[in-house]
Formats: structure tokens, sequence, C-alpha cells
């Protein structure tokens, strides 16, 4: 019997495939199965591993200590965690900011029910980004807090840009802007507009006979998406397109600057420079999933978010190793 | 009665006055009273409230429900921590990182028998760059680590400074290395030594007739304080020092560099840039403190370190506010 934390993926798209790689980095956990509405043995795996429908969920969990579930937030979070939720220990990286509250409770009875604990929203923003606002917030409460988000790729505002006519394919960074983040970090405190504080930038790729005028005019006009932000539209090729812009970073600041006293400004900095967006988020999931695991042994279960996690219980090593080396 | 959250602030000097600065920006807490072993009448605070002496601390253990501990490592809370732990809910900012686990142990012991929860070495270092040292190692758990230190001032080496034989008065800063740091960021994960992290930087100011060159010397030579580090000795008038470095400005950075795969690096930074290191300190003791009430409420007792708390203790908002404003 293994005394590893069992793990099991449910859906395989980038971040299940970033947990999966995530799994190979954290030593005392291991992959008992891919979990996919498809065929499974058309899934094309990171490395070897087993393969399974998500209908044979339901009969696997006995065989699972934490179930990741990898798929989106629009369509299928919303059914899938309170699903599992009802089955297993479970983490997910639920991110429509606005649902949360909603969310959290449509899983909280069926995991309570069970005696599971279920973590939602793990990730960078919901998630890091999130504790180091509370964070900020309880530490400084005279204070301001700002966020900002890049130099990185928006899978939304790309999608959108993908959506209008004569596009063929598209991507669009998020860009902060430098100077109201040198006012932020030397504490002034400003009040900034949506306008003052992301640049936009998109890469699209014309259909054969497409109005590039037209095109540009649809993108920076976009009702919530563009028409609020500074937005550059460059026409690139399909080879560059592929070239340059296949990756996706992203990342960004949490800020809170404050006042002690009246004399004294504090200013707290936490940022991300992300090589790889979903690769990150999952390697956040498995480290939840490491304290959801102790969590339910230590019978705290229902749904939870990173506010609830304490900093040690994502950590391999042993509190009185961390009191020794890291403290 | 009362509602709030109710603090004692054992010891007056810097620690104590941020602890009274940081309570007067906090309306879920009231200062009950600042016990000093001097005569409490000659106390001068920084706003009115209730002086009494250390002795009188004993008889007050119903009136108080978090007891700060505003003491010195080297000589006030050994004897302090585990002396109070037995009377009170507390929170120290024991910095001696070496003697952490001994001390740990010295206070859980009267905490846990007598039922209070003791949060042990709160602040920022250690507290919350330990924090994210832990979160960066285990979302990153194949990286390295980078802590650096200021530009700040540092009493430990000022103190050192001060000993010098001809010496009236004398701060040190430490500065970090721009290099080192701009490798860090840049995911380079660099083996860097200690001369290659910080340079040191003096002001003194010399007494009568002392000699220049005999104190620089005395200075670079140190063991331990200076000679593994670059380090340049100013010389000023006692009118500059009084000027220019009254303050006790401090911070750092916490890095992470990591890979999430071979191709993909990650790089997570933390920093602190603070107007007062004590006024910071002072604001940590205090957000730990709400959090040290409500885990004695909910039964968690005894000796308890930053990492056995959740960010959402620390927080003036229900977890529901939390999750639905901040998440």
């Amino acid at each position: 019997m293994s005394s590893k934390i069992r793990i099991g993926i449910s859906g395989y798209g980038n971040l299940g495939r970033g947990v999966q790689a995530a799994l190979a980095k954290n030593s005392d956990m291991e992959l008992v199965g891919v979990y996919s509405r498809r065929d499974p043995k058309a899934l094309q795996l990171v490395d070897p591993a087993p393969r399974f429908h998500v209908d044979q969920l339901a009969s696997h969990t006995e065989k699972i200590d934490v179930l990741i579930l990898c798929g989106g937030s629009r369509s299928d979070l919303p059914a899938q965690g309170p699903k599992y939720a009802a089955l297993f220990n479970t983490v997910d990286s639920f991110d429509t900011h606005a649902r949360i509250p909603e969310y959290f409770d449509s899983v909280d009875g069926p995991a309570t029910k069970a005696g599971k604990t279920a973590l939602i929203s793990a990730g960078w923003d919901p998630g890091m980004f999130s504790i180091n606002r509370a964070y900020g917030e309880a530490l400084l409460p005279d204070g301001e807090t700002y966020t900002f988000w890049g130099r990185g790729l928006s899978q939304g505002h790309s999608d959108a840009i993908r959506r209008i006519p004569g596009v063929a394919a598209g991507v669009q960074y998020t860009i902060p802007s430098a100077e109201a983040i040198e006012q932020v970090r030397a504490g002034l405190r400003p009040v900034l507009g949506t306008r003052d504080k992301h640049q936009r930038e998109c890469f699209v790729v014309l259909e054969r006979g497409a109005d590039e005028a037209a095109v540009r005019e649809a993108i920076v006009t976009m009702e919530h998406y563009f028409d609020e932000y500074d937005t550059t539209v460059n026409f690139i090729d399909a080879q560059t397109m592929a070239a340059e812009h296949a990756n996706m970073p992203h990342g960004g600041f949490v800020f809170r600057a404050g006042n002690t006293s009246e004399e004294q400004k504090q200013v707290i900095e936490y940022s991300l420079t992300l090589g790889s967006n979903p690769e990150f988020t999952s390697s956040v999931l498995v480290a939840y999933a490491r304290a959801v695991h102790r969590m339910n042994r230590a019978g705290i279960i229902g749904a939870q978010t990173v506010f609830d996690v304490a900093p040690g219980l994502l950590s391999q090593k042993s509190a009185a190793q961390l009191r020794a080396e890291m403290l």
C-alpha cells in the first residue's frame, strides 16, 4: 500500500497536462489516472499514465485521495464541482470571480454531506493574488490595494478577437502601465481609472480578403473587452503567429500601499512572471491538493478557499521542519 | 461589555509604540493597557492609554484577550514568552532564527497546559518573508529561493559599530545587490555567495580625537558582521546623523525561481519597502493578534507560527465577505 497522496486528474486540456507535469515534481504524490470525456485511448499524455473515461470515476472513489478538476469555469465546473465533491476531495480553479459565492455554496453542500473537502478557486487570480490582497489589507488597514495583470496573454480577450468576422487567428496581451506601477510602488496611492492601469495589444492573422480597417475598428470598439482601454492592433502572418505567439506567458502585480502612522509609508508588492500561465496554475492546484488531503484527514470538510488554508499545509515539510528551516 | 478584541502591550520601546499606533487603525480592537518594567507614570505614550507596571499583569488575565509581547529576542522574550503564555494568549516577534525551535518548545508547554494560544516569531523576517519562502517552495518544488534584505537600517550591525572605541554614533545600511536581483528576477537561478548578495554602508560620527583610519579598519575587518562583505564607511558629523539617519527604513525581497517543465520558467517575487521597520513589524503583530484570538476561541491552543495561520484569520472581514470581495 502506497503512502503517497493518490491524485486523479479530471479533464485533460492545458490545465490537466500542467497538473501531470507538476505531479512529476512532487515526490509525495502519485497519479492514479487521467479521466476524460474523450476516448481514453485517443488521449495524448505528456507522460505515460493510466487513462480512463470519466464514467469510471464513480467506481474509483477508493483509489483516489484528491481529484483535481481541470475543466473550464464556464461550462464544466458548475456541474462537475458539486458532482465530484460528493464523491472525492477536490481542488479546482473556478475563476469567474462574480460567481464564486454561488459556486462555493453549490459545492459546500455535497462535500459536507459526504465528509469531503473541496478547495475551490485555486490558482493565481483567484488564488495567490487573492491571498496577497487579504494579507495586504490586514497588515495595512489604512491603505490601498492595486492589482495589475500582465504582461500576459488573456484567453478571454483572445477568444473575443477570434469571434470577429475576417479574423483567422488572434491573440491579445494585457500590458500593465509602467507609469502607474511606479506611482504605486512609490507609495503615492494614486487614484487610477481603467485606462490608466492597462493597455491591450493584439496580434491578428486576417482571413484572405478580409478588411484590415474594419477588423481593427471591430476590436478597439468592442464593449467591455476593449472600448475602455488603449488598444493596439498588429496584423501578422500565420507563420509569425505560430513562431512567436504559441506560449501562454502571464503574470502581474498585487500591491498594498499604506500608512502605519501619519509619517510612515509602507509598500508590499507581490508579483508573478510566468512563462506558462496554465503550468503555474496547475502547480498551485497540486500544492493545494496536498493541503486538501491533510485537511480532510484532520476533519476539516466542506468547501474551502485559499483563505482557509494555513501556508504550512502546502509544504512537503513537517511543521517542525518548517520552523527549523524556513521561519 | 465590549465586543472588541482587548489587547495588552507588554514593553514600550519602538515595537510597543508601533503596536499602539497600529491598534488605532484596527477598529475591532481596543487597548486595555501598556505594561512596562519602568515606572508607568514616567512612560511617554504616543496617545493617552492606561499605563501599568508589569507586575499588575497577573491580576489582569480576565481583562485581556491577547497580550502582545514587545520585548527583545535576546534577553526579554526567552523569559517572558513562556511566562505569559501560561496566563494569556500571546503574540511576539522572536527573531533569533537559530533558536526558534527551542523557543517554540519553551512556549508550547505552558500555553497548552493553560489552554492558551501563543503565536511566536511574527513580523516580516521571520514572518511574512517566511510565509513567502514556504509558499514559493510548495508551488515551485523544482526551484531556488532567494532572500535579499534592504535597503535598510540593520539594528544589529549599527550596534556593532557603536561598540568600537572612538565611535560616538553609527548606523549601518544593508544594501541588496541590484545585479544579483536582476539575475534572480530573470529566472537565471544564479549561485550567489555572501559578497554577491549584499553590500554594507556605514555612517559614523567619531569621538573627538579618534583615528578615522583605525575605526574604518575595525569596521571592515569585523568578523561575521563585515569581513565577508564589501563595506563602505562614511564619516559624518552629529547634525547630519540626526537629520538624515533617524528613521528606521528597511525591507527586502523573497524570490522563488523555478521550472514547471523543462521549457517553462516561473518567478515569484515578494518585496517590502518599509518607511519604518518597527511600525510595520508592529502592524503584523496586531493582525496576528486577531488570528490568535479567533484560533483560541476555535480551540486551537499551544504555540503557533505564521505557517499555522490561515490567511483569512488575519482579516477583519468574514469568510463570506472575503470570498465575495477579495477572491
